[in-house]
């Protein structure tokens, strides 16, 4: 575990690194205005109103010698991001004078920061609860308008109220419980046993909603995978180059031309899809193609969409491509079955597909580009990312979905307690242990080492 | 040329691009505080105080949706960067925040500034003035103290003092010719020739000087070339390896190993030294080999500094090596003479050395690093770059240094003029012509093509 002490002074540069205009460096801590005195020259910084800019210079303690003209924000405790003292320096963004700077601060008395340490100040000093910190970091590295709607919300507390309703509801269970529990040797029941189990049901359809949106909200981080399947030959990397508006994959009319999976991202109504173009399906001796062929059924796996490209001229292989797609895929996964190449004359019959096989049906030319649009929509209404909006919870992150799982098997048991009439010891012992995982999330109950490891994951400077 | 309206109100991210902890983006205008006011759900903008910075939010006025959480610092013209009304944004530093921001502000009424716009419209309304402004570009790219310095010292005006200085005497000595001018008729000398003559050959000398400094001035901005010359097998590879710290260079005993030029920088003492390693220089049939000596030659003359690597077992190739390296190297190149391989035994005599050659000797042993600190401060005190402080100015910008040979070359006509008793009309046009090139550098004479064209090489943002 990496050693944190909690009241020394902290500096970083927030900005990006490289070479920019300007570039930011942040000093947090109680000593934060007195270490930047040390090396500025201008108005005095003890002195001046919380939330004021400063111009003045950046003097090397040591050799004298100006580092900078800069401009110095003060932002006085507790009314700062971190909840301490806080000193913004915007200076000109060379890489050189950027390190300078950092040695001359840390020459003064101040702690290079580790990953995530502002946020983790401002956790610690009650300025954000765990999930909205881990926001931050989300938000940060948001790339779509989707992802970052679900940071954001995340960030400005959505996401700590559910689970705080959900909070009210258990405790309120606990204390019929352990009212009961109280005065269990008088053999009175204070509530019903279809009441709690009512109540303790409500709980787990909460926790089975939120668990449930992981998967949409992890692949919206991410980017949604679709995965473009079907035959050799049926068009797929077409589809691919017609879809990415460029010509990613190389096409050719030579059958098991693609054999790398080929992956690149499109977005869709501000959400960001994974496209990935896969190896043919066919059984065949080459090598290099079978592997490529394997891991086209891997990526099948892993897809939240799958497209399945069909070539209406070439039918005899549907029924078998048809099983090797419904025993890669998941259940989570949505098909849509793109028959292609409607340009050319002929192709106006619809194929026998299979029936067992729940899919969108619909029909385009990868090569003009009609039904592309339409194609877009379907992929994005399958997607569960239309609609989110500023009220949307959901899961994103991997540690809240293994503490809303266990709370969910928690709960689980609460149930089953209830129903097999156990004594109210075991089913409360039950429900504590669903209240304790749950109050990791926002980091109500927590340790220092699950805080270093969240914290980790930041950038320095943040 | 780049249409520029003055009046209108730009936007930009002014710190690196790529994602950060934060980013910020600078508005700047008369309308910057209008514009933000509205995408910003905070304390009224227009309201606050300069300088002084507020915690809000940024909502995308068409949709309505939270953009981000933010800190906006204002600043009131003429107190801020361009002399005009400045918002600084300071916001998550998520690539598609920015861009988002930047969408959301041109939506409002932003134009997205050009290359170095916020600097020209600095220059523009008299905050800067051209060499000021040139150098906060120099200032951004530096790379090492020496460069940092000399960019600091010129954004400071240190130079542009030195070019008023100039310009006084050179106003004197024409208000003292155009007297001389409006009364030539009466033929009276009001000035003696002599008199006249000695102020132009002082003009002339500070010129001379200010031109003579381009070449160390552009080489501390680089980094300083030193070449590392010899015979096969002096050991100039691992003399290369020794001075990096690393090994950069392949080694052999086998003469003829390096071929390809090989080049790295180091510091010393805050200058950076741009090494490179050359082929040996003997008669060879081997093509590619060949090939490198040419190329050695070439770098022998762009080299400031020539360390030529002497094994004084082999010294039968030493006046060859002398005559090639004379004719190769530039009458400004300094050179150094390191006898190597002083740790192997009866390495003790000093090899006889060529009457002609001016440069510094130097015993040292590549291999076991005896004498590389010293040869480190031989490199360091030849450079020129020694002794660079707070007051030293030097040129450092072509286009200056076109300017300043222009004006040598204007001032060295008036001097011929004096002395051939020409008529003074012909010397003031000479001397008016002198002051107009010397104008041009701090900016007081300029074209607005000029300008387009020294502030297209800014970064945008800055």
């Amino acid at each position: 575990m990496t050693n944190i002490t909690p009241n020394d002074t902290i500096c970083a540069i927030a900005t990006a690194p490289g070479c920019g205009g300007i570039a930011v460096a942040r000093i947090s801590g109680p000593e934060a205005i007195a270490i930047t005195n040390k090396l500025w020259k201008g108005t005095d910084l003890d002195k001046v109103k919380s939330h004021t800019a400063h111009l003045g210079y950046i003097i090397d303690p040591s050799s004298h010698q100006i580092l900078d003209q800069a401009l110095a924000t003060v932002f006085r405790a507790p009314h700062s991001y971190t909840g301490e003292n806080v000193v913004e320096l915007s200076i000109h963004g060379s890489t050189w004078i950027q390190q300078e700077l950092l040695r001359i601060l840390i020459d003064s008395g101040a702690r290079m920061a580790q990953p995530g340490e502002f946020t983790r100040r401002a956790f610690t000093s009650g300025q954000l609860d765990l999930t909205e910190a881990e926001a931050v970091a989300d938000l940060i590295a948001s790339s779509s308008a989707a992802s970052h709607r679900v940071a954001m919300n995340q960030m400005r507390g959505r996401f700590s109220q559910r689970l705080d309703t959900l909070r009210d509801s258990m405790l309120k269970l606990s204390a019929l419980l352990e009212l009961e529990l109280d005065f269990s040797e008088e053999d009175v029941e204070f509530a019903s046993r279809t009441e709690l189990k009512k109540l303790a049901e409500e709980i787990y359809q909460e926790l089975h909603r939120l668990t449930a949106s992981f998967a949409t909200g992890a692949a919206i981080k991410d980017g949604i995978p679709v995965a473009i399947v079907g035959a050799t030959n049926a068009g797929k990397s077409t589809l691919l180059n017609t879809l990415l508006g460029e010509d990613r994959a190389i096409v050719s009319d030579i059958r098991g031309t693609t054999r790398d999976i080929i992956e690149d991202t499109i977005t869709i109504h501000g959400t960001l899809y994974r496209i990935i173009d896969t190896a043919g399906l066919r059984t065949t001796a080459d090598i290099i193609e079978s592997l490529g062929i394997e891991r086209a059924m891997a990526r099948i796996k892993q897809a939240r969409i799958i497209i399945w490209v069909i070539d209406p001229n070439d039918t005899d292989t549907i029924n078998d491509t048809a099983t090797q797609i419904n025993r890669a895929k998941t259940d989570d996964a949505r098909t849509i079955i793109a028959i292609n190449k409607t340009d050319i004359s002929g192709t106006d019959i619809n194929p026998h597909l299979p029936a067992d096989m729940d899919a969108t049906c619909l029909r385009i030319s990868a090569a003009t580009g009609k039904g592309i649009e339409q194609l877009k929509e379907t992929i994005h209404s399958l997607s569960g990312a239309a609609g989110i909006d500023e009220n949307t919870v959901m899961v994103t992150n991997a540690r809240h979905y293994q503490s809303l799982t266990t709370a969910k098997d928690c709960i689980t048991r609460v149930i089953e307690g209830l129903d097999a009439n156990l004594s109210c010891d075991f089913i409360a012992q039950d429900l504590r242990e669903t209240l304790h995982h749950l109050g990791s999330i926002t980091g109500t109950v927590t340790t220092p080492d699950i805080l270093t490891h969240i914290f980790s994951h930041f950038c320095i400077g943040k």
